[in-house]
């Protein structure tokens, strides 16, 4: 394994659209959706087995949820931890972290992941990551994953090749946001277009100059701390600093300006797992079309669910398809499949009707 | 109020149609459908104010239900909770209470009422109630409830009314079992057919006579105690003794036989409350016709449901019609208000699955 190679795990962030199961207090990335025995985050450490050193894996998250971090992840340091005191987007964590690692490892290259996707083909992740590696020993370059779409997906953002650098590689030509269902219609038929996988790589220096050149206040805030990186004044000056940042995302502030951005074209059987839908469509169904991940469920003419509860509960389902059933202990959600985007505006209610209390 | 007057509480029923809210250790009785803030027990000991004093009042349950009972009538002694050491049908238990009442006062009028079911009309039943106390005054008679009916229910047993006595009194014809429709449809038509209210009335004397007549096998045991009534031996003889009564009904073993049985026909708003069905066509329902018993719910495009939940559990509930939503801590129940019938079937299917882990 290369002691060069650094992975950033983005673990901040928070959502409604699992709700009940995720909440302010325990977001999407510390469940374990698909019934397998590992958070989503947990997963995403464990995919990094024989590429990364585990002593080269950056946890960023949130100051509220370090102890779930420190829980699920017993084999990562305290010192791995970065906290964010308050949320600003994608941009100032990725700083934040660059500038740490270098200090740690000015060779270093940075392959930063979202913490809540699922991956299902890991054996081509893992050969996906190591070519990514391996093209950033020859390039001052910043790589992309594009992931090859099978439908015209309207729920994640598209990245468009341009001239080919070889058969994994290409430039890339734009960045574009959520389509609507007739352009992701034409995108998928173009053949040029992937969905963008939120996974990034860099070298450290590479997304430093980067930064200073496209997001010069947040590389100030953190060139002024470079005496700090890895001493105890380094967790202090964060708290005192982090909130004077932008809020901004790392597409919008860097990838979309620079100059060096490439795409790799990857199929590893790829889901933000956006979605209880998502889920459904991504965990094992049983003999009668219900997917119940780590849930007793007897179901009697019921099919095309997702069941979900927790501590062994028993949920039994009578007459009941294509529904969402999630369970919490202070909460519970039955919604049909098809209206799980209302979900947000349930939540909503909620919160109207009775402030924080379920959120 | 007439010192005489004494009420039986039968308490000791145990039932799977209102699983998982109702429990072997927590049966029906002892729940709050209806959101009132008052179990059905409760509500049972709440009706008798004015019409028997509360020292009169004495509960026939399960010793695994006294600590409940307790709890939940607290305005109640110990010494008037007699706590069954196994299940016998409620002709020993019957017996009990009649042979303990006469210890206590030789003229007891009795009336013998079950803990689980719904009245609405409470001046009514309050005036029905007086009548049959005065009846028995000058008749040494059993007297039993028939409720007028207004449906052709099957769920239901019928008492046939013979020759009248006044305007509320006539001899009973006929005991009959749980109808077919057709039946059911003659017996509505016919004029002559009430609902078996299961509330019976009858002198201390009358019922140990009967006793003594239909059912000496039970009436040898109980004859035998008559010097432990009222004292500490009374739980031990009945510990030791109660296992060996026949299991038998006392619509069975008296009702059927006796020759001085009267109906007084009534109408105050009865139903047994045996289903989740007759929860929902009890119970005040919401601007969008749902049945939300103490329950915390936001119901979008949902009508007809009966949503029932504890501990301030928010249900969040979206396109979906005419179901029983049934949640506790441990098991969650979804299942068309069609099909409750079948509730049953899948309790017995958990138990063969889980054990008694959810019963």
């Amino acid at each position: 394994m290369e002691n060069n190679r650094f992975c950033v795990i983005m673990c901040g962030g928070v959502g409604s659209r699992f709700w009940p199961y995720s909440r302010k207090a325990m977001p999407k990335q510390f469940i374990d959706f698909l019934g397998t025995g590992r958070s989503l985050l947990q997963l995403t450490v464990d995919r990094l087995e024989g590429i990364v050193p585990l002593q080269n894996i950056i946890i960023l998250t949130n100051e509220q949820y370090a102890s779930i971090v420190r829980d699920q992840l017993p084999e990562i340091k305290p010192e791995q931890i970065l906290l964010e005191p308050v949320l600003r987007n994608t941009a100032p964590c990725n700083a934040w972290a660059a500038w740490h690692i270098k200090a740690l490892n000015p060779k270093a290259k940075i392959m930063v992941a979202p913490s809540d996707h699922l991956i299902i083909k890991l054996n081509d992740f893992k050969d996906s990551v190591i070519r990514a590696f391996e093209f950033l020993e020859n390039n001052d370059a910043i790589v992309t994953l594009g992931v090859k779409p099978n439908r015209p997906e309207t729920g994640y953002g598209y990245i468009q090749e341009g001239k080919n650098v070889d058969e994994y590689f290409s430039m890339v030509k734009t960045f574009t946001e959520k389509p609507t269902k007739e352009v992701a219609n034409l995108f998928l038929e173009s053949g040029e277009f992937f969905w963008n996988s939120g996974m990034f790589f860099w070298g450290v220096d590479t997304i430093i100059n980067a930064m200073r050149t496209y997001a010069p206040e947040i590389a100030e805030i953190f060139d002024h701390a470079n005496l700090f990186y890895g001493s105890p004044q380094e967790q202090e000056f964060i708290d005192e600093n982090y909130a004077s940042c932008p809020n901004i995302s790392i597409d919008y502030a860097i990838m979309e300006k620079s100059q060096n951005v490439y795409v790799q074209k990857v199929d590893f059987g790829w889901s933000d797992l956006g979605t209880w839908g998502s889920v459904f469509d991504n965990a094992p169904k049983n003999r009668d079309g219900n997917v119940t991940p780590n849930t007793r469920v007897l179901a009697f003419e019921s099919n095309n669910n997702v069941i979900a509860a927790q501590n062994d509960k028993l949920v039994v389902v009578s007459g009941l398809n294509g529904y969402i059933v999630a369970d919490t202990p202070d909460a519970l959600l039955i919604v049909p499949k098809n209206d799980e985007q209302k979900i947000k505006n349930y939540v909503n209610e909620a919160k109207t009707h009775f402030g924080d209390k379920y959120l």
